[in-house]
């Protein structure tokens, strides 16, 4: 597969699951996170589809869009396991989703970097709040939610805070 | 429309030209220019859809993922306006298509680099040889083309050589 088509499957997954996921917390008061802002493709998605949410972003730097620079009092800037402990002191138990789009490119680096990060992530979710993320993962208190229909699996994941 | 939604139109949009253009010049002999290389998506994908096709690509610097790299003797980089003279030296007349992603962002600009580039870009096609450009190219020497099925007109452009 060319990497126009991998590219094309790649950002139509990522809209699918988070479409999925805000449909899945309909009834779930709370924030959303989103780990990596990167260039703001999904965070503009997130504020479309969730408007009424408040969504707070974690990146090194900003490198977004201007128009898609969120608030400067619901950014986490720098390392993230600097701003990861910082937004549980803050933010404990009350995001109903979580966007992860971290990986490096690195499959190894990315993988140890997501499983560093897990138990913090679980302290930030809600009971019930969904995890939607590029790499998968693993912690005892997250069971895995099916895809939306036509997302290949391995391609994007989705789990639940139990 | 949010971003994402733009960014997945983009890339659909960008791989039905292509195929579409693929097509039309099936029955026409000849090399592809890509001009803009960037991280070698859409190279990536003429590559698999022309894969009997030489292609020549232009760009500042390569920026491509390494399992996009073009061969050494089919990249011109640098300044568009020296290498494009260059290559019109070389290859006037044989190009079946031309892919042109040059958009900076800014539209002035774009529109600028486009107009500055026409007519050698004219003179490296073929009669018959076929545009698929992110910008229009305005040229008494190209008509357009119809968009395929389902491409928004204005989110990519087609034109063929007199």
């Amino acid at each position: 597969m060319s990497r126009l088509d991998s590219g094309i499957r790649r950002l139509l997954a990522q809209k699918h699951a988070l479409e999925d996921a805000a449909t899945r917390i309909s009834r779930l008061s709370g924030c959303v996170m989103e780990f990596g802002l990167g260039n703001g493709r999904t965070y503009d998605h997130l504020r479309e589809i969730l408007p009424d949410r408040q969504i707070y972003v974690f990146d090194r730097q900003i490198a977004v869009h201007p128009d898609c620079e969120p608030p400067a009092d619901r950014m986490f800037l720098g390392d993230l396991f600097e701003t990861l402990p910082q937004a549980v002191s803050r933010l404990a138990g009350q995001a109903a989703m979580i966007h992860l789009d971290i990986g490096t490119g690195d499959k190894d680096a990315s993988v140890t970097l997501v499983a560093r990060a897990a138990p913090d992530l679980v302290r930030l979710l809600k009971t019930g709040g969904v995890v939607v993320s590029d790499q998968p993962v693993d912690h005892p208190s997250l069971a895995p939610l099916e895809l939306p229909k036509g997302v290949k699996p391995g391609r994007i994941h989705m789990a639940v805070r139990l």
